[in-house]
């Protein structure tokens, strides 16, 4: 869970200086697209009302979940397989606990307690319902994460409305020059402009990619939950390999049966 | 049930504030944001439509439901587990009976029955048919409760569109000089104001509060049922808590670890 | 199924004076709102669009379905209880034909029914089955009404929008002074103003209203199945109390145990 | 699957009717809602879209699928009642081979093939397999068929606004006096009031229309699955009349208890 | 899965030269409908949101999916229907080893690994668990393709609308003769209008276009599944056929059995 996320700062700079390209096109200089009430209403307004809408509990979380959207996961689909092929070998071979040292630095949470759990000897039932069970809290996490976010863009653009018709009540209840109508409607479109950016460059985009963090996940848990129980299971080298390549895409699997392609006969004849 | 959840307060008076900031930016008086009539048709309205949609039964539920969003749990999980050990300690070494003193001590009203179920020697499959009756229940009144406030939510700005249509049509079929056009188009707008102000300040937040309390209730039910039933099948204590601290989130877990680090191995010793 | 709903009267009539009210604002007549036809496009082609999506069938219960929406259930869930436990009792004590004058009485068609097949000495799948497939029925015909006023009311501002779609074609194509292009424009807009009326006060209350009886009538359902199976399988009055008291919301509850308070104890020592 | 909808062709008439209707009130002719381009552009552009979207094979069953929403189903849940207590009572004094005649006259292909692979003596989960297979492609054929009209008439008025911005931008561009500008406008509404239509009075309904008979035709054969399966498991006359009375609806219900009151006691005696 | 699907090339084209026959009405040059600016924020605007949305490894595969949008699947139902009878025709009579031949030059992935595992002698539930997550990747694969598409058609008109604020907001600051003004809002538009057209003929389309023929896919696989869990339980080939005929439609079952209406006799007397 440590590597970099680099289409996040990219997308977010690409998008920002495209706006600000647009902006500038035309006479008119970028100043008459900031102002500062409307930031306090756009913004201000619509985390006003994610206050309202999420616990305290749920939003200490916030800078986490924004620094998760910048960084993405380490694991490798193919190395997991690997890695299972190994340990049920030597687990066929000599029991259940001569991997107890290997799986002590194991570092991901997960994989390690479930293994410990094998080593322990607890049944496949027990295990199975405690790793569902975290598997489900994950899901929780990311969920209320990416909710937070998708939330927000909801109520971003509903505040840019709320501001613009403020403008707009202003504007038509005290009407001076053509001039001064069209000048007060351009700064009421300024909220609406603000609801919009936030929405559609900052909340939507990161709460969707939270979500994808989340599915991604989970997808990597449920490989590792096969591959755990299929080793308590006792099933041979080859089946578990069988089973955890089907986790792989496509072209993740070509790359696989390229790399095995000698090691695959001698597999067979060990199962 | 009873602490005091602050951030809805905070949320409600951090928006009317900014709302109340972008209104009185320009020259125009706040009188002109105010208009009993629009009142009227938007809040009126709408909760017409609220009456007809719900049950006298369902509403009468309303002011509590309102209560309900500004309080928070009590519950903390980690307190949990500690409570689900000591009672699996006790019932483990002496009988179930020597629980229920404790029992009918605690104040959560389904965790007391739940337990109380277990004293009565009643099996299984019975417990868990009861309690999980009692959890769709709770799910249900809170569904309930949230939903009033989203449909609300979605009625408001149809109202407020309602009102601006009748002004425009007013205005539009007796048209004077443009000065009283405009005015005329600033006292129509002010209902969709209206509307958009009550649901996204108040109604689509603390609809979706209460849905978010309600699977934070769920949430505590699960871990209590899950405790339950561990305790009944006489799981050793070591597993009732692997299975109860799957229930924490990343941050719990490594609080609770912390706290039990040298606690552990006298456990698993007991186990 | 026959109390009178007060609720649906009251809010029709809230919401029309609200809306009456509002229009009476300000120093045109209210005959300006009225234009029959823009009342022919929006009802009678919104109508018109219900007609070819449902079939005959689903229309003739049109009515019927009205109806519905202004009567309510006159069923207790406390009384069904107290029901339960008087025929458990007296099935445990003398067999289940004693309870066959009982049954015959019941109002309910579903509830007897149910009796009717124990006494007929059904076995307890048969008796699941056949009382599912006819709560699906229920659910499914109460699913059906809610959706025609539901699709009726995505029709309504839709076929509002092209009346005033037709009505902006028409000014725009042959333009006059501005006070003609006004009162043009106000026409236009009264078949939007339909549209949402229709939509907002009628339509989709009345499709929700609906619905959430469905669901109300679905509850009692479940209740009553939980029962009859209960006494089938032969389970102790007590356990039959218990779980339909899980039934109850947490008001009905406290009432509940109010009144059976002295009775109680009672129970226990007969079951 | 024979007799005419006439609701379909009654429904298309009177919308197109009252829209005509309200199109020629006012001074103008009915010609200026009259433009080949704007044609091409909405009802053209849209099927373009959905060309893109389905595939051949799909589009090949648009004209049988437009034919579907104008014939409704003639078959009667009561008369498969009482077809189903005859087979039982031949079935129950003769055996299953005394139908065989009978079967192979059936008009509904999914009943007679049910029935053919009971008197085949094929085992009940194998029919049951391979009769919900059977549904399952008969659900999935109507969803595609219905989908296709649902997505067609959300690309409808998406496309009459892509011909509004292109009418709008081109007179923008190039102005001349208020008058051309007004009657440019009619122009470019045109195609908005064409995709409005579109979707509302043909695309939408139709598309609902055969959701709604795919799902009466599954709620037929879930009927005809449950006679079949209960004939093969050799229940008695009466458990089948049950069974296949919870699918009527309660004014069926009574017109069937009416006609069968005094048949049922010669019923409850054979059983 | 190699055959072109002409209609997306068909589909693209008719609405790209519909867009562009509606463009060239009127007086005005094309060239006003092309402005590099508007483009970048629009097309490059919601091109970096996505960036945001999806991670690298999802977007690598951004080009094979677009390309899936040009090709369709070369799989016939009925084939497959002639295939697996002629394979459990083999099994039956001399065992599973003698399709290994035929098994191994299986054009087909999913098909040919199924059938090895049942020639390799793995029992049942092992086959369908391995084949059941190999589908779920499948589906999982399109899914993603398809949201990628959904996604950047619903930023694609976001991004429009900032556009056409940013336009909005400048001419209405720095306000100068009608004319101006008009020219202005003309441009301003120019990005609403690119953002319909990328949205409404491209990305949906596409996007769900992609999701058909996952379904589709998927739909196959679920045959294919069928076919070879029904050889591996010995089902006769008669059995085998009737299962999967369900699988095709009504136009396929009618060929299918045209077709094989003399071969059918002699089956039955094999089976």
């Amino acid at each position: 869970m440590k590597k970099q996320d680099i289409l996040t700062p990219i997308g977010l700079i690409l998008a920002v200086g495209l706006i600000l390209f647009g902006s500038m096109q035309g006479d008119t200089s970028l100043s008459i697209f900031f102002d500062p009430a409307s930031i306090a209403i756009t913004i201000g307004g619509s985390f006003a009302a994610v206050l309202i809408t999420f616990s305290s509990e749920d939003l200490k979380k916030l800078f986490k979940i924004i620094k998760l959207s910048f960084t993405s996961s380490n694991i490798y689909k193919m190395d997991l397989v690997d890695q299972f092929k190994e340990l049920s070998r030597k687990v066929r071979k000599d029991g259940v606990l001569t991997i107890e040292d290997e799986v002590s630095e194991i570092e991901d949470d997960f994989l390690r307690r479930g293994l410990e759990l094998v080593i322990d000897g607890m049944d496949v039932e027990t295990i199975n319902e405690i790793l569902e069970l975290e598997m489900l809290e994950v899901e929780n996490s990311y969920d209320k994460g990416s909710r937070i976010f998708k939330v927000w863009g909801t109520y971003a653009p509903a505040f840019g409305m709320i501001g613009t018709l403020i403008g707009l009540i202003q504007m038509l209840a005290d009407m001076g020059t053509p001039d001064v109508i069209a000048s007060g409607m351009s700064k009421a479109l300024i909220t609406t402009f603000y609801g919009a950016l936030l929405s559609n460059i900052v909340l939507n985009p990161i709460g969707f990619n939270i979500q994808n963090k989340g599915q991604k996940e989970i997808d990597y848990r449920e490989m590792m939950l096969c591959g755990i129980t299929s080793i308590q299971n006792g099933d041979s080298t080859r089946i578990i390999e069988e089973k955890l390549i089907t986790f792989l895409n496509t072209e993740e699997k070509l790359k696989y049966y390229d790399r095995v392609v000698e090691d695959k006969d001698g597999d067979r004849d060990a199962a």
